[in-house]
């Protein structure tokens, strides 16, 4: 089967969207990763950088997070949590970008979200603490925080939104066609490995 | 890190057995399987077919299991029950085989038992029911269950064999340094990757 839609799901810090971009770009494919978000903020009218902290986050049962909600659209969350309603639209978000043509989606449960998608590459890249403290300092920076701590911080709050909304184990292998540590194997590798796959598979 | 030991860990008729025969013979080095029993059976007194059958399966603690123990040499099994006997002599072989020299070994938990050789790489091999269902048939024949049990109960008796001598989840994939759904890229494809990494690590 033709592989068309890879989707990159991604331990904090792993390389996961440097990945995604380089095979995009050899593949010469649309990349969806900060488009994705400016989609969704536009159909479900949160800010985007509320979707950026969100969307792949532990549902927030609070009431704080109503303040972001949209406004002036009365009806439109169907009386689901903010958080519901955002899984709602990615959802559709990314249904209907994977029916546009090829491409490659990073994180947002995309994975799951197209599970029933032959011709959809699914990818898990992780990497051990050390390689993916390392670059997170040297990426982002430093922060107040260890960077073993935004780590743990950043990959539990994936975690828990994976499990609830898909019910299935992050980084469990057999959710995935493929799964990469970036820190053995090197980013470039990764890259070159699931372009193959895909080309073998366009033969 | 140039890698030169490559242990194979697989769900059951995923062909991780085919794969790691294939990668040992491209790239020239000794593949360990039946070899692996032979010489752990003889290193603890086992019969090759109790180590075959229970090397890899649930910790027995049943009497019966004693009955298949050495023989004639007093003291040997140090007040170990026979798995844990079993599981000593199986770790002590596979740290041996791999001090050896470069080399395959499928199965065992030697992905566990080699996890701190920096040149090893670990990969877990797996595939949807349907596809293994189909390839057990084809190469072990009928038999009086279902493929689909004999696929459950086997993968069980190896998950919570691994579970309970490594403290790890099986499958997991930050376990392994790369996870290969052989259903999704092919026997042949998973054996060209592996051997592609192991090349380009000597580089």
């Amino acid at each position: 089967m033709e592989k068309k839609i890879i989707t990159i799901s991604r331990e904090f810090g792993s390389g996961g969207r440097t990945i995604g971009r380089q095979v995009a770009e050899k593949l010469g494919i649309p990349f969806y990763d900060k488009e994705l978000v400016d989609q969704i903020a536009l159909e479900s009218g949160f800010a985007p950088n509320y979707v950026e902290e969100h969307g792949e986050h532990s549902p927030g049962r609070s009431l704080f997070a109503y303040a972001f909600a949209p406004q002036g659209v009365p009806g439109v969350m169907n009386g689901l949590s903010t958080a519901d309603f955002l899984w709602s639209v990615q959802c559709n978000v990314i249904l209907q970008l994977a029916d546009q043509g090829p491409c490659v989606i990073v994180g947002r449960n995309a994975d799951y979200i197209l599970k029933d998608r032959e011709d959809a590459l699914h990818v898990f890249v992780f990497a051990d603490e050390p390689f993916r403290a390392e670059r997170i300092v040297r990426l982002y920076g430093e922060s107040e925080k260890s960077p073993e701590a935004r780590l743990h911080e950043k990959d539990k709050r994936r975690r828990v939104n994976y499990q609830h909304y898909t019910g299935r184990t992050w980084g469990q292998a057999q959710n995935y066609d493929l799964c990469l540590d970036t820190g053995v194997l090197g980013v470039e590798q990764c890259t070159d490995i699931i372009v193959n796959i895909v080309k073998n598979s366009q033969k």
